[in-house]
């Protein structure tokens, strides 16, 4: 199997320079001296002009034609089926489309960031426009007769369908607005925090938390960023995070999430390093692990006992009577504009408004003039509350003005596949409260890695959840999760 | 033009990627996870390999050819020059032969960090012997009909001859013997430094020595590292620096020193960025720019006046009476074995000695066996002193193991053209003292900008310094400083 062989050590080179990229980006929002931003974006141009050309290099067609896959164990079909993709992907978008795509959102994100400062949407409208034409435009030449919105998902969650996510979403939105209004209409509401929490235990908090949740510090390291993230495969993964003064859960939390993205990194099986299965499968299963990480586990009462006392231990008594309280505190729930602050129950109804309106968008029923309008109603419907503001509204996040349509339902893919997770996982482990309550999440990070992280891209996404549950994945456990957790914490 | 722009627009994309790759180095000695060694290695041969196909691109010969140099103003033949030249040199090494280097230098440096922490040269004797015949084979390949050695130094210092440098350090060798016996036979000796010196004031005592020496924090940043450099181009010029309890000034002047190479760096017109001409021209005109303002600018009387004000501000009284005698503290001569700790005086003496046997070692009239005893007995004649064993003689420096024959030389040149220069700044800036006793290095270093650092690679290195001082340059002013300073010093 030469093609083979040649196929594979051509990959591994353009995966070594993804890493490689990676941790420009990486660079670019920790250390890099300001002023040598407009050279990075030189920099960043040339590598990514590396990778597309070896992505699109005829010889991997030749390759892949040249092989023949009957011969092939699971293991070198699934590098193949990675391979294929991305050749036949990048293949079918004109090299002139791909410039302008990378030409224009290199720019249009600032234009959006000056729109939002001056909540003006109309000074972002033309360039959405553009970004949504061009972005269409790829997807057309990538679906050929098949649905444009569908071509768009496959870049984050190959095997997802628009039709499929709807369906999903469909049942999820009734009862999650449901919880909300009895919730926000429940006598008991915990306290939110009232107090000043100092950086510097914050980030010590920070750190042993995610040495608790097995974050790797030999092959990664932590450092504070304007927006956490976690960024590299496999023997480098780094994770930030940042810290409020009058928020602390923001440190803790943004920590345990990113390192559940770490986990998963670090914990695929090291023979599948720069290998097309050594990284995460997919946005919605990379998304799974943060969330059980932060959500399931890091915002369980179990958990949360433990949170407490190491809270009092950093912080001293910081206002909250007892442990029982923490928990109320913690998971509190609150109407609000925003969506990377948002609570459990309402965090995916912020995806589902942009799920239906990107949708909508892509498939021409909704034009960019009438999207705050669209955006306002549909917040109004399934949140009570009227947008104030477009920065607290349609302009809030970065995704759309950078092309990436189709990203947004992944983070409710994630949670969706977490609900999964967890149902099986309490199965598999009786009794995790009681070690999560010592801080001990030894067990649950085992369980993950052994039935889902060790295995990267090695099966497809929905498959990989499927093969750690032994059941195709539904969105009831995150229902029924969602349902009882906050019926008891609100007294229901 | 449109061969020389494409031309142009080639180089520019590999300048992008050659900043990149120094970007991960700097990285592997400041930030990079212990844990992630193996894969960065992986991930720096894929960068590398990405290099060396766009600089033997067959499309480079093809514009070279096509281009008519007599159309072409100054700037654009200069850029013309170090393209071909790269290009033709690049050409002529065989791709088996480039790659076996690559290979056999990546593990020869582990093999020779192990026989010197276990003091056995003939641990290591097998692979510098390796390493020695696969870089005479690439000379060979290089040279032609031409001199091993001379090809080796082109790589460095792009027109200096084995023999001119022979001629130059002939000159120097007998007046630094002299001198040097002259200074440890006097009865007046500076005192040494005798206090513990904390590592935060260190630090920030550092940082101000890199704003007074006019280092943009704006397009750079100061790290800690094992061995202090400088890394990048333009507008991300990185240094590091490190910290001794015992001994400051190894953290001051190692600063000092990498922000004089980062000056260079950071003062080459911004319109040859990412062109041939966006890097300082040669190894020997970028150590005169770090040994100008580490030596004849950091370590004056009236700068080292400046400085011990500064040094009682954050670290108290440390034992050094007033300034006088602390301008003797900084300059003590000391016989030492290693080259890095060498004073003024004896520096040049070491790298004398590396470049007579390294000539030696590539002529063949020396062998890899006799190594050690022809070391000591130069050492001997030159520094009174008996090698007592290999790491503080023979096994001290990194180079050989890497294949770094035709360096050594690179760093007298930079004294020699230190010396050069600062007697044409004394000229241009006849009040210099009375700047540099305030700690005003202003002057200083913008008759380094205007004359040399602005230029880049525009001039040959000799034609660089001898455009900055009005002639060609020759040993005599750094002698004559050097005499000069330690004679009134030494009170002889």
């Amino acid at each position: 199997m030469l093609a083979f062989d040649d196929l594979l050590e051509h990959d591994r080179q353009t995966q070594a320079l993804a890493q490689i990229s990676g941790r420009l980006g990486w660079d670019q929002e920790t250390m890099m001296p300001r002023g040598a931003a407009a050279q990075r974006g030189e920099e960043m141009a040339a590598i990514e002009g590396v990778l597309h050309a070896r992505r699109v290099d005829p010889r991997v067609g030749d390759w892949l034609a040249a092989i023949d896959e009957r011969a092939l164990d699971d293991v070198a079909r699934a590098k193949l089926r990675h391979i294929r993709r991305s050749f036949t992907r990048a293949s079918k978008v004109p090299a002139d489309l791909a410039a302008e795509i990378a030409r224009v959102t290199s720019v249009s994100q600032g234009i959006w960031a000056q729109a939002r400062a001056a909540e003006d949407f109309d000074g972002f409208a033309a360039t959405l426009d553009h970004v949504l034409r061009l972005k269409r435009e790829e997807a057309a030449a990538v679906a050929g007769a098949g649905d444009l919105y569908d071509a768009m998902l496959d870049d984050y969650e190959p095997g997802a369908t628009g039709a499929s996510l709807a369906a999903m979403f469909a049942a999820l939105r009734p009862r999650l607005v449901a919880l909300r209004e009895r919730v926000l209409g429940a006598t008991h509401q915990p306290e939110p925090l009232d107090h000043d929490f100092g950086e510097v235990p914050q980030l010590a908090l920070s750190r042993e938390m995610a040495q608790a949740f097995g974050y790797d510090f030999n092959r990664g390291r932590i450092d504070k960023a304007v927006h956490p993230f976690s960024s590299g495969s496999g023997a480098d993964v780094r994770i930030t995070t940042r810290t409020s003064a009058r928020d602390p859960f923001n440190c803790i939390y943004s920590t345990i999430h990113e390192v559940g993205h770490a986990a998963y990194e670090q914990g695929i099986d090291p023979a599948h390093a720069l290998t097309p299965l050594g990284q995460g499968v997919s946005m919605g299963v990379h998304e799974s692990q943060s969330r059980i990480y932060e959500n399931q586990i890091g915002r369980s009462r179990a958990f949360t006992r433990h949170l407490f006392d190491r809270m009092t231990h950093h912080f001293g008594d910081f206002g909250v009577a007892d442990a029982e309280a923490f928990f109320g505190t913690v998971n509190r729930v609150n109407s609000g504009y925003i969506r990377t602050e948002a609570d459990e129950v309402h965090y995916n109804l912020h995806i589902l408004l942009r799920f239906d309106l990107e949708r909508a968008l892509v498939d021409g029923s909704l034009g960019v003039a009438d999207l705050p309008d669209a955006w306002n109603a549909r917040f109004a419907a399934d949140f009570g509350v009227a947008v104030d503001k477009p920065s607290n509204g349609v302009l809030q996040d970065v995704h759309w003005s950078v092309g990436l349509f189709g990203y947004f339902p992944t983070y409710s893919l994630g949670n969706v596949y977490a609900g999964c997770l967890h149902e099986s996982l309490r199965r598999a482990v009786p009794d995790l409260d009681d070690r999560l309550a010592q801080g001990d999440t030894g067990a649950a990070t085992a369980w993950l890695h052994d039935n889902l992280q060790v295995f990267g891209g090695l099966r497809e996404p929905r498959a990989t959840i499927a093969h750690a549950t032994g059941t195709q994945p539904t969105v009831e456990p995150l229902l029924k999760y969602l349902e009882t957790k906050f019926t008891e914490l609100y007294r229901l």
